[in-house]
């Protein structure tokens, strides 16, 4: 497991870090969006580097992506004993940590998240990739960070959508291992003013699963919770312009659509999944979806990661704050629960 | 360390592993060399399964291809769970690796090495990666193969000059490890009647190399013999059509240039150097050499994955049997190497 540092202390250890070890060279992974209004406030910390820039957005996480960074990190001279400090969401995250992943077999990386979402999901657990052909994360490696480094004030810096998208992340692993907490801050929702607080709760959890089943050869799938449907979801609409999700947006759609599927296997009771569905309608604003998206959507699921051969496996609720991975649903059961959503 | 089957019963090993282990599908990466010469051999042995065809050649070896063969890995509904063979050479080897290796963040592969050079190098050790840019194995990753299957017979659908190719690793082998062997053979040469125990013998030293330091930290550097140089004289000749040079050839070429280095740091004796240049000059062909490719080949020598910086550090013997790694060269010893061997 490696080290992550919360708090307002994050970008000192990250000084300390790059002082401490001797990485050859340090180049800083950015989109234009953290270029303006996270760089600033890194900056004063880091020593002698240079920057890397990419556009940012889902729809810039391939591989011609990859190919850019490479090429940059030729040009500078990097090798195998520099460092990329990857700072910016979840894209940043997963395409810096691979592009580094796989330079000369393998170069060092940080994670400095700077989105909700990031903070409580893509930075840990080693999990880096890019999207290929619409499939999200389709090609990548496992590969942990040196550290993580998450400075909460960034979330200062971030649109009231952005902080949406990753408090679904934090939702979800109330569903999937603390019920109490869901109960506790169901009522209070995005009105919290301790986010650090909540950070730190969902990083813990992650943490503890990503510990017992770092290769998601079982028990880490619990984290699947709400991805299955929720992927296909975000992929599908990443195509069609003008209804691009973010992230947490599919995934709270994937978690109602799943928190469906299971009450419908007798798995949750139509009580919790009511509670469940008043809480993240009131968070999330709807989403239309057409026969035909429905349609294209089911199939899309069935290409997932998460499945062997053609049955789709799924991880459901067995009760709030508990998860139970490797449930086999069929076609017509995901368009069932897609058609739900709509009609919500 | 990953198992590996050498001998006449090899295919039948794969069958029983195929057979054995619980994979959901099984595909055949093929090019049109091995698809005629070699799949031919092996199929009796294989379950049901899927080909996946590309191009044959080192100028193949890229991101390109890899995205072809993802694309067919995707279409073919291949899972986590699935292997893939990969029957060819080194680029069918490390690339197939590659694919498997990044294919929805890992799935399995089996090396089935039909070239002498793969069969006594690229087989064994974990490496697997692309070309990127002209830069040869500039993007990759180590992993292992569920196994290796080396079956002599394969040798005998190969042309003389790809034999050639192969056997410069095997001297390398004897030049790092083992000077009894470089004594004996170097009289036999090409005219060996026993392959198998050559091989044998080959994989042995690697094994043990790479069993010691699997992520080249340091000791591994030592199978960098030749390779410093010869990868810039491979990638360089690759880029004018006409002149290109299989791996092994090129290597030759590393090997004389880098022992030629090794006297002049007083690493090795004239006298030592004598025999290694009468022997590889008894087998490969010169390659000549201007003044401009002398120029272009150092500067490409300094972008070598092995460098830190603007250092080339290169692996030398300190005598026929035993190397050192890590040894700085500069840039004008570079280009009197490169002479050295152009005035042969």
């Amino acid at each position: 497991m490696n080290t992550v540092y919360i708090g307002q202390d994050a970008l000192h250890e990250l000084q300390d870090l790059l002082h401490n070890k001797a990485f050859s060279k340090v180049a800083v992974l950015v989109d234009e969006n953290t270029l303006a209004h996270c760089y600033p406030l890194v900056k004063p910390y880091l020593p002698e580097h240079h920057l890397i820039q990419i556009q940012s957005g889902e729809a810039h996480k391939t591989l011609q992506t990859c190919e850019y960074i490479w090429q940059r990190m030729t040009e500078l001279n990097l090798d195998r004993w520099s460092v990329l400090v990857n700072l910016g969401g979840g894209v940043i995250g997963d395409m810096g940590g691979f592009c580094a992943a796989l330079f000369k077999r393998g170069s060092y990386f940080v994670q400095v998240p700077t989105t909700l979402l990031s903070q409580v999901d893509a930075s840990v657990g080693g999990k880096t990739g890019v999207d290929f052909k619409g499939l999200k994360n389709h090609i990548g490696v496992y590969k942990e960070p040196v550290a993580v480094f998450i400075y909460p004030d960034f979330l200062q810096t971030l649109p009231q959508r952005e902080i949406k998208s990753g408090y679904a992340e934090i939702i979800k692993h109330w569903l999937i291992a603390d019920a109490e907490m869901f109960e506790e801050q169901r009522h209070i929702g995005l009105f919290t003013e301790n986010w650090e607080e909540l950070i730190r709760h969902s990083v813990a959890i992650k943490s503890k699963v990503v510990e017992v089943d770092p290769l998601e050869g079982g028990y880490r799938k619990v984290l699947n919770f709400g991805h299955t449907i929720g992927h296909a979801v975000e992929s599908y609409m990443l195509e069609k312009p003008g209804r691009e999700l973010l992230h947490g947006e599919a995934i709270a759609i994937g978690m109602l659509c799943e928190a469906y599927l299971s009450v419908k296997k007798d798995l949750l009771t139509k009580d919790a999944l009511d509670k469940i569905e008043t809480f993240l309608v009131s968070v999330y604003e709807k989403v239309p979806l057409t026969e035909d998206d429905i349609q294209a959507l089911s199939r899309l699921a069935l290409h997932d990661k998460k499945n062997t051969g053609a049955t789709i496996n799924c991880t459901l609720l067995q009760r709030i704050g508990s998860a139970v991975y490797d449930q086999p649903v069929t076609l017509p059961e995901i368009q069932e629960a897609l058609r739900y959503y709509s009609l919500l």
